[in-house]
């Protein structure tokens, strides 16, 4: 059975190149449109062949009986500005967004309130490569997509959004916005930040001294996400301020005290945190084992 | 031609058990003794061939033409204290620790000045895993090894100390102590402390909330290094505390200074730091692109 007759992706990068690649893999609708403002864009995207028909105009969205926001988290009102007056009742709204307090109050700031009709959603999957010439059909697979519905949202809608996911091969989860945003904050937000500020601290270094050429595999992997997009993560940032300010606080206060043990030369109290810190992560990476071990980036 | 009759390996681990794979491989010593403390990790090593004699036995040592210590940074002064009396005038020393300003104060302590025959080494090759067991022919090659002999250093024992590495495949540099000191506090050490320090933070809130549950490709990669021995940094911590303070502070001096910009939301602020840093990181991958992807800690 078709999930839908036709799917509206707005932004073909990345994210969308590869849901849209995963649907069609799963033969799961009947047209899937390409929607964006770069033609050029849009037109790689139709020539890999990751979508059936593209459009510069947002109203084209409008007959769709899913909409798909995946287009930078930070232009999620004006997009909506234009979508509301041309949606169908019945036409059901999600997005992709890395922050979901963010999004829906850009949603209540455009309807008044969140329409029944639209799911917040975020797929926790990713590269720090962009565009559509990086999607792939598999990069949903065994991922997790978080779901947070508002109590006035539709289950309908909300099962349909959950079913899509499904057919892209993700686990999908439900919890509320504020839950993910905290979540988020501290394993996805705060990594990425405190990447760029290594990268950005040393490269100022790096003007009197030689630094990277004597730099190895492990700062290739703990820095590998300050390669991810620097208009994306500034969006972000900003995005979930107010979930990210809490947790990175709480990281310069342990850094902090991390200084004052190791100026101090209070090794036990260094071993003490070193060891709790592998135990965790070492525990992570058993929990984790059975998601695949690709290279995946968590925006 | 050979390079040495007889390699003495203090510490048969992952660096030193490796060392002894490469030259083995190569054919280039005679004979090589692999020393410890831990009578069932050494005949570990025998069992594995990686070492063709072992020995509980420090003096053992006395009758190399190459002693490697390999041994963990914080107890070179006690070795040397035993190595001593019983070195031959003509025996080469040679280490592998990661800190270097450390290892030459230790020698300096037990022999009153760096002996000519003394050449403090460093290869930045690693993973997060330990232990004979880990150890490879092939992980020096294609990395670097810095060695940083002082004005004193007998240029003969250095030159044979390089040929030992180059043997083992990989690329020598030299630089001073300091120098070595100041670069890897930047490109090793911080990274580690930053990553011991999320994981550490995270998992005081994961009491709270689930949070690694939702954690992606991402924060693996940018945690691996918190899964390395937490004995080994103490140590490497406390040894270079000197170099390690300054960066540090630096470091969370930046990290305030993105506080401020995401609290007032000065995106544009952001934008810049991320975007230099993302050209930072893009330059340093396309710089050591020929060095292999292997993963490889810079312990």
């Amino acid at each position: 059975m078709l999930l839908a007759r036709r799917v509206s992706i707005i932004g073909v990068g990345l994210i969308g190149g590869s849901l849209a690649r995963a649907l069609r893999k799963a033969g799961a609708v009947g047209e899937i449109v390409g929607i964006g403002r770069d033609e050029t864009r849009l037109r790689a995207a139709l020539d890999l062949g990751v979508v059936d028909r593209i459009s510069t105009d947002l109203s084209t969205a409008a007959d769709a009986d899913i909409v798909v926001l995946a287009a930078p988290v930070g232009i999620t009102a004006s997009l909506l500005k234009v979508l509301k007056p041309v949606l169908g009742p019945s036409t059901i709204v999600t997005d992709v967004g890395s922050t979901k307090g963010s999004v829906i109050a850009a949603a209540e700031s455009v309807f008044g309130k969140l329409p029944g009709n639209f799911v917040p959603g975020h797929p926790i999957a990713g590269t720090e490569q962009q565009g559509v010439e990086a999607s792939t059909a598999t990069l949903f697979q065994n991922r997790k997509v978080i779901l947070t519905p508002v109590h006035e949202t539709n289950a309908e809608a909300t099962g349909k959004v959950r079913r899509m996911w499904e057919l892209a091969g993700a686990q999908v989860i439900e919890m509320s916005a504020g839950h993910h945003d905290e979540v988020l904050a501290a394993t996805s937000h705060l990594p990425h930040l405190l990447a760029y500020a290594l990268v950005d601290c040393l490269a100022a270094m790096e003007e009197r001294r030689e630094i990277f050429a004597y730099a190895a595999g492990g700062f290739r992997d703990f820095t590998r996400i300050a390669s991810s997009s620097p208009e994306m993560w500034r969006d972000i940032v900003c995005a979930n301020q107010a979930a990210l300010l809490p947790v990175l606080d709480g990281y310069i206060r342990d850094l902090e005290k991390l200084r004052g043990a190791i100026a101090a030369e209070r090794a036990d109290e260094l071993l003490a945190v070193f060891a709790r810190a592998k135990a965790a992560r070492d525990r992570f990476i058993d929990q984790a084992g059975s998601a695949g071990s690709t290279p995946s980036e968590d925006a």
